[in-house]
């Protein structure tokens, strides 16, 4: 057996780990965790100490850890058959059994998918459809791609563009000149207090009508768009916002692809986040809640419209020239099956909706007239409280400051997982959708002890 | 227990397969095939059919099917704890061992891992790397990167790009402005029959140095290169190509990345693909026999060099803004450790230099001097023949006529897989390290009679 320290000597010199300060880490000078173990909402280190995960790790644990069901069919798949490949008409029991379970959980007109393994890659794989059908189509210069400031779609190179947060795009280069950006629906930071959510939908819909007018609607393949902003800030869209952007897609002919990689199998409540919300998109982007993050799993969720153009495109042109070695591994489509099924065993969805309205609650009433705190929002089991120096003014904190940064440091004192969202003063919550009301009040107990601790001396 | 004809209905309603023609596999035209288990170099499907897959899935699953002690690292994984991320300094045991394991096993000046999912994303972050760096260094503007037709480094939208093959570009717009591509290095398509070796590779060097000339090195920030091409054919490098190559890159001050997806850990019978040919990388990027496809993870290992001003950057600008949810993926990573110390125990890499050593010797012997075949080629256990119409005249076969799919498809119906490389008429081989000069024999007399079988009739 390993001692701990030879492993954390071999995880200093050794491992580059993401969104991470390489030297710091290097040099032993911030703090490492060798996670060990986990059951339910909680996860155990290697040196014994034990947290509440209301981040449900990258919010993907959402049936939460330790679940033998899956552990179970990850194992026997292990054993039958670890690979084979999905190219050319390949399958595995598992893959296409996964194939049918996600046609039965998606909207109505959606009945095909692609597996891929990340959510990045899923929406590489979505911009590959995009330009292919376009090309199809025969328009060709139909190609760029609208994202929304504060939107995250992954870290790839196209990705990393489409994302719309600035640490994404610092020092490499990005965004890239095929992704243009449109106003971020984040009503909080709307451009006057004065406005109405109504008259802010009607804000973000000008905004965009006015970037296809500038950019030629001829130029645009599609828009991109999370249900609800994500790791932008766990930010609800204003009322009428997914009607109003819907209508102006509509009309230039351009399509729409739902990143549903957070808010795919049950996170607002409900199966997608999609129905949620009134979206009938042309793509879905599925990740996390596919397989709760058991084995990596991706997928591409294709409505039947576009399916036509696809099957219109291989006939003529041969083979779809698209694919990863590892696309519909047989290990992750093993656990999307064992855990799509938990999540309905379990009535995950029901508690989301219903745990999830306790925990929104919660956290208005514990944190909504809080001296710092600017404004406490979210849907289902996402939710973020967005700090300020002082929310009557809206003066915000100085980013030097690091407020959030310490809230979610001594929240982790009080051993509950937060995060630290990566632009803005803002805390993050979303657990496993097994949470209790019991393990909600922990946590809302620990965020509000942990922000008077760190507020307490300001 | 599901039947076969319910999961081949799902398999045409709801699943969309990588590199196949949409619509043919929908409507039930072209076949499917529903894998069951494998052993050794051997698969079975669910119709009973049991094959010799000399292609190891897609060149990845190098210990061979059904190796108990990577199911059982799965199995002990899932149990223990599936996933947790490793952002910001997180690990396992599993990550940090097998971060270490590569470490020792790449070239001495090489010790920094960053662990992704497959080899596009891999390479991915590889340009991600580059682009970074040239912007730590003052010389954003360095930036584009050399890639050579027929190379292969995925098929996202970059990484589609960085692959000089047109089935991967075609009808996707690909690709993008911030790749250029040079001259193959495939002497058996050299522009003058009566050019050496040696001559060949003076004429690559020159042509790599007129595309820098033209384009301006201070625009160029990498090249990229597998050690052998793999996916455009197959072919070793002529003499002295690595060096040649080197010598131009370090007089510009461009970056070299080793594509080792397919030679790392073992293919070509060295541990890396880069010590075989003496390449001095400053990237590797490693996928494939890092886990032998028993769960999905890749890697760029970085030299000791750039994580210098990985360093100096991340110090300056904080965290490096980049990372996929799954990235260093426990279960991937528990793979990898049980696969790298079965490649030892088993000592596949020697096999790999042994067995393929008889491999290529057994393949020139039976269809060297075939009629049709124009090249017979390869490097440990990788090989490769051309077909050509009139080997004598350089004339080749239509593409129309199908010859490699026929011949393809005659070594099935012979119970062994082979695979029709995507870009002209070559049969490649990739199976198992571990296979035997008698299942060497099997695959080599199945090539002879499918292709008698098939060019019988020509
Ligand atoms: C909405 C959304 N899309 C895409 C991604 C990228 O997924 P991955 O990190 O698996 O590449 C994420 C990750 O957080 C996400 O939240
Ligand atoms: C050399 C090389 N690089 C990269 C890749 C892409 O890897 P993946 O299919 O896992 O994305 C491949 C796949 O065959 C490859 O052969």
């Amino acid at each position: 057996m390993l001692t701990n320290d030879q492993l954390s000597q071999w995880d200093r010199e050794n491992f580059l780990h993401p969104s991470t300060a390489f030297g710091q880490h290097a040099r032993g000078e911030s703090a490492n965790r060798i996670v060990k173990t986990g059951s339910g909402v909680f996860i155990e280190d290697r040196d014994g100490n034990r947290f509440l995960d209301a981040f449900a790790g990258l919010y993907c644990v959402n049936v939460g850890y330790g679940r033998t069901e899956i552990a179970e069919a990850i194992s026997r798949q292990a054993h039958e058959l670890s690979y084979y490949h999905a190219y050319v008409g390949h399958g595995t029991e598992a893959s296409i059994t996964l194939a049918k379970m996600v046609a039965d959980r998606a909207p109505a007109h959606m009945n095909k998918v692609y597996f891929g393994l990340g959510g990045s890659d899923a929406n590489e794989t979505n911009v590959k459809l995009v330009w292919y059908i376009q090309n199809v189509l025969g328009r060709p210069e139909k190609r760029k791609i609208i994202s929304r400031w504060r939107g995250y779609h992954g870290s790839g190179l196209i990705t990393g563009s489409l994302t719309g947060l600035t640490p994404f795009h610092n020092k490499f280069g990005l965004p890239l000149s095929e992704v243009v950006h449109t106003e971020a629906p984040y009503y909080f930071r709307r451009p006057r207090k004065d406005m109405s959510e109504a008259e802010f939908t009607a804000h973000c819909a000008a905004e965009l009508e006015a970037l296809i007018e500038r950019e030629g609607a001829d130029t645009i393949g599609a828009f991109i768009g999370e249900p609800i902003l994500g790791t932008g800030g766990i930010v609800p869209p204003p009322a009428g916002y997914w009607d109003a952007i819907q209508a102006i897609l509509k009309k230039h002919d351009i399509l729409l692809i739902a990143d549903e990689v957070v808010t795919g199998f049950g996170r607002l409540g409900t199966m997608m986040g999609s129905t949620h919300y009134g979206i009938t998109p042309d793509i879905i982007t599925i990740a996390k809640g596919l397989t709760s993050a058991y084995a990596p799993l991706s997928g591409s969720i294709v409505s039947d419209d576009l399916f036509k153009v696809l099957e219109e495109g291989t006939d003529k042109f041969g083979p779809f020239g698209h694919g990863w070695t590892y696309s519909a591994h047989p290990i992750g489509a093993a656990a999307g099956v064992a855990n799509l099924k938990l999540v309905d065993d379990l009535g995950l969805v029901q508690n989301a909706r219903d745990t999830g309205a306790y925990f929104q609650q919660a956290l208005k009433t514990a944190l909504g007239s809080h001296r710092f705190v600017g404004d406490v929002r979210g849907e289902g089991l996402m939710a973020a409280i967005e700090l300020q120096r002082d929310p009557a003014t809206g003066a915000d904190f100085d980013a030097a400051d690091k407020v959030t940064a310490q809230v979610v440091g001594e929240m982790a004192k009080r051993h509950v997982i937060a995060r630290a969202m990566p632009q803005g003063e803002i805390i993050g919550f979303a657990p496993p959708l097994c949470i209790t009301p019991a393990e909600i009040d922990q946590v809302v107990d620990a965020t509000v002890d942990a922000l008077n601790a760190v507020t307490g001396a300001l």
